[in-house]
């Protein structure tokens, strides 16, 4: 087991990540302030996991409410989330009663949006069952619900005490599932991180492949460069977190204009990431041979390099009500090159069209 | 106009406290970050001060939106909050704009709720019109809505920017409002202030009257002593703060028993405060002529000293959600005294039965 510590002065946590980690009970126990928790998954994890986890807990003694929603992005809103106060509130849950988040990303935002606005706030802990949740979503307190109007626009920033991340759990997870999260992985090269976008290329193919050495480096490292940044800006405010959404402005307005639950977060991430590079190529800011290492990285991990053809209006409609404006004003996350992200304000409307036009899927 | 700093390190805030600050657009803008903000009130607060502070605000550059809310406890729910996210986000709000409260503490605690969780939080100012939302409900950040379950089981710990009390407002308060707010203006004399418990014997018919100065003096001693516990324990975690909900485990079970909306939460906290007087006296902790002086002194105020005749079991059962249940036990706030009240974990059920059978009103 390998331990990630994210510096977060009163509100630091440990990512423990490591095989068969599900079921350790003392793992869960250690970070409880009673024997008493509620295991929140979807109903797809629960036939596989959720017996597990339960049992293990109750003969570590712990009382147990289980709840089980229904699956996919679909259903990351209000109704949903309510059903998780319905039964927590139906079980007496208190303040110190411990919400787990048992799942993939869209469990791990409606758990904690939970756990932060149940009776006040309440203990929360993560544990991740896929990659994309492992090496991005239940790292750093980003939590929260969609509203009609737009993606994760009703939320709050609450840290978990802990993150516990079972490799284990991703030799159940569909492939689709994994080129997703290798979206995020491949994220964190093109952030900051130019050695591990080069080790990338050299094993995308076994990441892929899901050879569980690759996997547990992949997750750590991103897990270290996630940790880095959210230390550094936890709740959005200096600018370093706001990299980590290189290439989810256009990503979330696939996601929305597809429909949720259409495209995978992870593929619209991938499309929206070449559409970031394109854009930083056609401002003079990368060269062409990097976009093809770029969309060639992307394209071995299974994942589409091509966004769909909604044309710049709806795009830019779409984009207007994502969190990232500021002033009336987009803002991008650009490249000056692999591994060097910026914040930009200014991006010409004429960048955008040419990067977008470049990107599309033909008929 | 005086000035009462709230110290939460990075997050400590001033409350104004003076006559006529409503328009004082710069006491407001000098808090923004943007010229941005969206001013929430309900209808009853609209008609007299909405244009008042809008048009303030518009003169001195800010671009405003307007958000009116039905008025009353029973509409402190998740369908009102909606009605703000949607007006925020058809005005396409962002993250450095200004959430206003303009109201009493539904208001408050609807606005707070959601400047918490817009965006994953926006910055936030509270203007209390009511008596009771300036001496309690704005100061301290705590927010929340309703759930048909209990009240304020959904909420955030959201400190404002800023509190801004005119003083002024209180002349177009019901008078039953006024006495709602001195019920926990008499809590913070009875919680560790026994001379100001004495300064309200003397000038209780002062206040009714609503004489500015004695107005005036209520509250700012009323929002030290709140500021003081906040500072202490901001979270409710070390127990300072559950002291502020002295009368309001019997309080809250008589507004769910009775109905949001049907008894002002002062006039139920009234009647909650002299069960725990009470409660006290019967564990030897309180003597007789005590109970007479706080009895008097709330009727004075004009507020109920009789609570609504339930039965205990309905109590029990209307308190059993309450939050402040820990290991399936309710704490209770009591007093050794005047101006001594501390948190009892265990309290026997005969001194609850004999104290709700001395504090019912009978038909």
């Amino acid at each position: 087991m390998h331990t990630i510590k994210v510096e977060l002065a009163g509100r630091s946590y440990p990512i423990y990540i490591g095989n068969q980690l599900l079921c350790d009970a003392e793992l869960l126990t250690r970070h409880m302030l009673q024997p008493r928790a509620a295991l929140i998954t979807d109903s797809i994890v629960a036939p596989l996991y959720l017996d597990a986890v339960a049992n293990a807990l109750t003969a570590a003694g712990v009382k147990l409410t289980r709840v089980v929603l229904p699956a996919g992005e679909q259903h990351k809103g209000w109704d949903t989330l309510n059903t998780v106060f319905d039964a927590l509130l139906a079980d007496r849950c208190e303040r110190k009663t411990t919400l787990i988040a048992l799942g993939g990303g869209v469990i791990g935002d409606i758990a904690g949006f939970a756990a932060a606005t149940y009776l006040r706030g309440v203990p929360f802990i993560q544990m991740p069952t896929t990659l994309l949740a492992q090496v991005d979503s239940a790292v750093g307190g980003k939590t929260g619900i969609n509203h009609p109007r737009g993606k994760n626009m009703i939320g709050a920033f609450y840290q978990p005490l802990a993150v516990i991340t079972d490799t284990a759990t991703l030799d159940t997870l569909p492939a689709r599932e994994v080129s997703a999260g290798l979206a995020e992985v491949i994220k964190y090269g093109l952030l900051s991180d130019p050695a591990f976008f080069e080790w990338l290329e050299h094993n995308i193919d076994a990441l892929v492949a899901r050879e569980p050495g690759a996997l547990a480096y992949a997750i750590r490292r991103s897990c270290e460069n996630k940790a880095e940044v959210v230390a550094g800006d936890e709740r959005e405010e200096s600018g370093g977190r706001a990299l980590l959404n290189l290439g989810h402005t256009f990503g979330h307005a696939i996601e929305a204009g597809l429909g949720y639950g259409n495209w995978l977060h992870g593929e619209a991430v991938a499309a929206g990431t070449v559409i970031a590079a394109r854009i930083s190529q056609h401002m003079g800011l990368m060269k062409a041979d990097e976009i093809a290492r770029i969309t060639s990285l992307l394209e071995r991990a299974r994942l589409p390099v091509a966004a769909p053809d909604f044309g710049l209006e709806r795009y830019l409609q779409l984009m207007g009500l994502d969190k990232k404006v500021e002033g009336g004003k987009i803002r991008f996350v650009l490249m000056r090159g692999i591994g060097s992200a910026f914040l930009a304000a200014d991006v010409p409307q004429s960048a955008l069209a040419a990067a977008l036009a470049a990107s599309v899927r033909r008929g």
